[in-house]
């Protein structure tokens, strides 16, 4: 089975008025998506920040629950926060990824308003398949990501669909939908 | 397709230490559990607890959104706000599902540590079947629902699965998982 990865990426990403932005770092993102990253066995969740005062703010987070009381206080979440690293360019996650997994992922752009795109099935068997590239599932923060990310993106997932057109999912939630159907059991 | 509802329970609820507890509203898992639930054609999520000044709380924070300027600022969310139901009991969310759908729903508890329970597939069959009875998925805070509240439920869905026996989602990331498996195109 091939490496599967996450970048959580917040800039450049829209607002809600569409202009192109960098979005602040949200704590129960990360949480949230460590969990889901450690349950459906991602090998490593990037999160990606341009600005050093919000990446430290992230690591000062995480270091709270790695040492002393946060590690005794619960030890599931440790065991998920020790899968994250915080870094300031998608090429940073993607070398790192790299070193992880000894080849390149193949990058795969998740948008809720995309046309078009691989069906979630499709993903999942190159990941199952013998010898196929590593993925690394790149998430949007914000309004979803400018479309200049989709640009570097090799890959794109087709928007996860509910019962209408409505699709305003957390970053979170998405995040989780995301990683069961390409790993669930 | 028969009514879906979600009732978010907090009491009896377990802590980290299996202690019988009331947990807390989260403003997030509001937020959060409301858009996968309009994205997903949840019929009414009800958010479930006995203490009068928590049920305020969450009040507050939904006419926040409901007028002025929350409004304004994202109808998006305002629109899956309208679904969200405050209860003291879940008797209070069955009577009011038994109103909105014209009959009484089958509970069905949702967990990650129990054994056996139904396949999401199979609960996803008996929602689309021709005048199957509307559901409401459980979904416990905390720790969990506390045991005896297994019991009051009619079905149980099995836990979700990752690559291996870590099981420690969100309540969030877990409502998006079940809603998706059981709605989701």
């Amino acid at each position: 089975m091939a490496d599967l990865f996450v970048a959580l990426i917040h800039c450049p990403v829209l607002d809600r008025n569409g202009r192109i932005v960098t979005s602040a770092i949200t704590s129960l993102d990360i949480h949230d998506i460590a969990r889901s990253s450690r349950t459906f066995g991602v090998r490593a969740f990037f999160v990606v920040h341009p600005i050093a005062a919000q990446r430290e703010f992230a690591a000062s987070l995480i270091e709270h629950w790695r040492i002393g009381y946060g590690r005794k206080f619960d030890g599931r979440r440790v065991e998920a926060l020790d899968r994250v690293e915080i870094v300031a360019e998608l090429d940073d996650a993607i070398a790192s990824a790299t070193r992880l997994a000894g080849a390149r992922p193949l990058l795969v752009h998740t948008s809720a308003r995309s046309e078009g795109g691989l069906d979630s099935n499709e993903l999942r068997a190159r990941l199952e398949a013998e010898e196929g590239p590593p993925l690394m599932a790149m998430l949007g923060t914000g309004f979803g990501m400018a479309p200049a990310m989709r640009e570097r993106a090799d890959l794109a997932m087709a928007p996860i669909r509910g019962v209408d057109n409505y699709n305003h999912l957390s970053v979170r939630a998405a995040a989780s939908i995301i990683l069961d159907r390409l790993r669930g059991r």
